[in-house]
């Protein structure tokens, strides 16, 4: 990292010192955050994190909140940034900050399913999923359990449908099972109908370096199946920065995006054209950035973030000043 | 084809005429064929196709069947072959020339977990993988039904593994589910332990178009959330080819490999240096030959068979010639 810390125009993943953050936030209106890896842990807040997300407030910079957990809805994680400490609006405002991808799910639908008459999607998902997309007047069928129906794949595939389903949708589904990949494979060859991913994450990281299964391993599963690929909504895709550059108003010269993930969240940054900030609490390493910058594919190259920080507590000596 | 019908040294995908064939047989000691969309489409035999077949066991060619389908034993299959007309040992001969995943799986198992006190595999799959492995002396754990038990990702990650399993092992798992998805891979982060997927067919086709989700869906889901890349047994990979080699000791210049897919059956073929014949009965067409032919792209230019038929029926004229 030697000649990157120097400095000069081609710099890139430098240490934001206070000076730096300083020189930084004065010409950042609006600041972008991942949440897991970035504010907390599963139910531990990131030491520091809390305040300095505080600090930031009082000074007067807009935050938002960008996941690919399609497991909560706008409030559900308004709730959660209160109660580990974060602020945030509550009351009617509440979840505002909160770009989710069962929100974004939601959005991406109401602007594809313009028109149809009564919008109905087939979710591999759960009950957040579900709430998002019927606040938005998606009917949902499909959500929770559908263990193996009949003998053989004949019964399989006699099983009834649903009628008018406009879109599959696939999000976090811990009932995924393979009757549920089999209708999905059937909706899918009706003539019309969306294939929706939350996301692509591979695994979905819980404490102590454990992890489960993540979405994205069924999005593949559906995808395969059905010979489609689906359109995702989650970072790295544009789609979920959309729409928070529609509901905020952004310029992303003025717009920072802090996450602990190079594929997700910094590769997001770079392709809308925001700073970039990697911080060191999640999964991605100083190692995995020279990875990157060494590499001679261009893909990978660019995904390099501007600054890095061992922690988002690293922003309080700069706010304090 | 115009080009190819005129045959010489670089000629491929000629048609198999009645000449052609005979001249073919003279040269050739086996032939290995696919069995669905070759033989059959679900119970019903391809028109002329048993014929075929008994022609070639009174010519004294010896017959091979090679299958992706691991939901079937070699029993299993044997009977299905004598059922439709095709013929075959019975009683203790029965199924030994059939190559199926199932047994071909076992095999692989027996060779790598050799020396292991009492070998263990976590199965996805269905009772005749079982009945296979563990004809081998393979133990399994797994088979059948596993619905989500307990309350969020940490309840899953918390309920018992069975000890010392020593691989996990993919197959068509019409119970396959997010819990099963889950303690695949807990086993997989365990030192040593293998994964092994039978196949990577995305599709299983069944009569009139339809189909169902293929085992390949489900490795896929495994490999993503593991991050590790799956043994596969089935075609192409030339592991089931092995199987065959040894028990047969085939000399793959006397060798045909009979199939209905470009990117199974006739890659496996042009891989180990038989000869191929394409049967239009199945899922790839003249249209995707072409189209292999004129890639630019040197793994799909050189998956071009040596010859067509529009069924194996086609063979009858040269044999009763």
């Amino acid at each position: 990292m030697a000649a990157a810390e120097a400095g000069g125009d081609d710099a890139r993943c430098v240490r934001l010192s206070a000076e730096r953050a300083q020189a930084l936030l004065a010409d950042v209106d609006t600041l972008l955050f991942d949440c897991d890896g970035v504010l907390w842990r599963g139910e531990t807040a990131v030491p520091g994190a809390p305040e300095a997300l505080k600090a930031l407030r009082a000074r007067g910079k807009r935050l938002g909140f960008i996941t690919n957990n399609s497991s909560k809805t706008r409030q559900a994680y308004a709730e959660k940034l209160r109660r580990l400490g974060f602020g945030g609006p509550a009351g009617s405002g509440a979840g505002l900050e909160v770009f989710g991808t069962a929100y974004c799910t939601a959005l991406y639908l109401r602007q594809r399913l313009a028109g149809a008459p009564a919008p109905k999607a087939y979710v591999l998902g759960g009950e957040a999923l579900k709430a998002e997309l019927e606040a938005v007047g998606v009917a949902c069928v499909g959500v929770g359990p559908e263990p193996l129906q009949g003998e053989g794949p004949r019964a399989w595939l006699d099983a009834p449908l649903e009628p008018d389903v406009r879109a599959v949708v696939v999000g976090f589904d811990p009932h995924f099972s393979y009757m549920k990949l089999t209708k999905a494979v059937r909706y899918l060859q009706q003539p019309g109908c969306l294939l929706v991913g939350t996301n692509m994450d591979n695994r979905l990281p819980l404490e102590n370096g454990r992890f489960i299964a993540g979405t994205g391993c069924l999005v593949r599963a559906v995808e395969m199946a059905s010979q489609r690929q689906a359109d995702i909504i989650g970072k790295p895709s544009r789609f979920i920065f959309d729409c928070v550059s529609q509901e905020y108003g952004i310029n992303p010269e003025r717009t920072v995006m802090v996450g602990d993930r190079l594929d997700t969240d910094i590769l997001l940054g770079v392709t809308c054209g925001l700073k970039t900030i990697l911080t060191l609490t999640g999964v991605s390493t100083l190692g995995d950035v020279k990875s990157n910058q060494e590499s001679d594919c261009m893909s990978k190259k660019t995904v390099v973030p501007d600054f890095y920080v061992d922690s988002i507590a690293d922003f309080l000596p700069a706010l304090q000043g």
